[in-house]
């Protein structure tokens, strides 16, 4: 049968992931809501700031996935079936996060069980980015489904570099078992650092063709 | 008026379908919900199990399928109006999933619920299976829709494969109406056994273009 | 600031319209919801019939209504703002589908209730239906924006067959307003008619390239 | 590493922001919920109409939103990370209009918390108009990531044109804490003169190729 176990092209694969993505992003607005009962709408949607807070570092956070995902698949040549299975277990990962958003916001007003709820959505995100780093390096140990607009070094560098965000993220987890807080500012922090990195730095990078 | 019965696209069809799946499997944690009421927050969370382990399972069922689904139409190259109104009623059946996700999830605490929920969870994946052979059907006896990607003898075989779908979804119905548990141990290995299978085997596999 | 009045491509226009309808189609399940209370879970489910049916008839139509849109755009070549305009009008009737469905679901236990919501339900259609042949008529009368894939001839004879769809809904809402159940007998015999009309019917039919 | 900072292509990123567009337009349906309780379904459904009249405004204004992101990207020839960054923030706003949408729906009927309610939903409208605006200037000031199909003179008209926009929302914004329906009538007007000027006017325009 070995004629009609044909890989998967990269563009399909890619693209299906993309619309996980932007759902995954739209749908965490559905886990805003607002408060029943009485009582002035002012104090009500002012009330709903962890709701704000918990939205924006979600939208940011799949939205800096998504953008890795996209640099990681920029130098991925070939699909085979390992590949698929570590980037549905991927998918599965960020799809899930809208869930811990929510508990994150519902929480955030009370001390213990925020703690709870930061340690919560810590794991969600460790247990996504050790998906995440299987699919690289699955795909770029050996150069194994890599081509040509990296070579093995830069491969390894960008191992180095993203193996640091599951560390990262459960820094981010034992934190917040602390101080729910202080586990958003380090969330803030690297959300920060990572799109101010984006900014252009060489003045002779040639332009996208 | 035989020049306005113009066929539908192959990749038109397929986009919709990966738009139609990629939608199902992201919102199935729209169902996941947090009790309301007083109590621990880890409590809760940990008394949700099996609304994770519903999600996980459906996750990665829906992920297969359209997996199957990308293989199905790599083979397929023509469309015609039978062939849409039967990929309509796979994305139908797809696309209901959330829903006996939601109930078995629900009842998993309670035996003789859960038994119901996981014989209704099944008897939808029989309704989608049927249909998922309905179009391979179809597309494939006689050769009817397919391309030289595939020999009869390949889709014959294929045929024989899929087709065994629905009988093992059947068997977890009726496993389920015994022990909701027994059929999702059934579902995990059927998982397994799916995505272990994905694996090359073949060291002389050419490399996809 | 003519040049900056640049037109939409045909084909991103049609990839948005495809992702509201895989969109709108995939959230029908949403608004199935089981029953809070005590119960046995069969007992719920089977009481949720009217969902089920709901669902199907809308997941149907708007699988029809997507279809025969790309059958529309398929003949459109250039794509100006009124059309643009008239477009989104369409695609808002479409996304709207999922409450009156919901509506319709809930209440197709109560004679009189079910009426209302049968009559609801047509309106939408209704006024879908107009917005989808305004979108016809502007594109074709004159043929406007058409290419050489149809005559004006052909062009006309579409124009009175689609007209006859926001008649028919017409006819299913007044229907409604006497009996729910009649207006849905309806709706499925609109299907069944559809789908069994998309069968290929002319042996020397050319094959799609 | 300059080599593995590789920018994004524009088609991937319209077609991502398109995904996110789509899903928030039609998600804005789910937050029209049918209330609980005794009484006439007509009354029920009648009571509904601030949900109708909101859905269709912000069902117009993210799809307006939409048209011109399309024709912005259409003059941007190359992405880079400040662009991408900027582009995620747009997106944010958008996706969060669905919240802000419910709770003028939810609110339309009470004098008091209807003005709030229409302040908030225009101060999001003011963060979205800001974030669009620093896309284009972004893009555009300088030319920087332009094509030749502008020249520098009609980006800046666009600049002051879009300009406008955040502008026009606060005045609705603070017309809203007067009267929440004097800030809907200037949301309508807004659409009303946009889907007009949508209109071709020149004879003489060179048809789309």
């Amino acid at each position: 049968m070995s004629d009609t176990r044909e890989p998967m092209s990269v563009g399909r694969l890619e693209a299906f992931s993309d619309g996980v993505f932007a759902i995954a992003i739209t749908l965490l607005v559905l886990e805003i809501r607002l408060p029943a009962g009485e009582g002035d709408l002012l104090d009500k949607l002012a009330h709903l700031w962890p709701s704000y807070l918990a939205y924006v570092i979600s939208f940011l956070l799949i939205g800096m996935i998504w953008m890795n995902h996209h640099r990681m698949f920029h130098h991925i040549r070939r699909v085979d079936g390992t590949l698929l299975g570590l980037n549905v277990l991927l998918l599965m990962s960020v799809s899930f996060l809208p869930f811990p958003t929510h508990v994150l916001a519902e929480t955030l007003h009370d001390r213990h069980d925020s703690q709870t709820a930061a340690a919560f959505y810590g794991v969600v995100l460790v247990i996504g980015g050790v998906f995440y780093n299987a699919v690289w390096c699955y795909a770029s140990i050996g150069h194994r489904l890599l081509g040509d607009t990296i070579t093995p070094d830069e491969a390894r560098t960008l191992r180095i570099r993203w193996g640091m965000g599951p560390v990262l993220y459960l820094v981010a987890t034992l934190l917040g078992l602390w101080s729910a807080a202080a586990s958003l500012v380090l969330y803030i922090l690297l959300l920060v650092f990572y799109f101010f990195d984006l900014r252009p730095r060489r003045a002779g990078s040639a332009p996208t063709p």
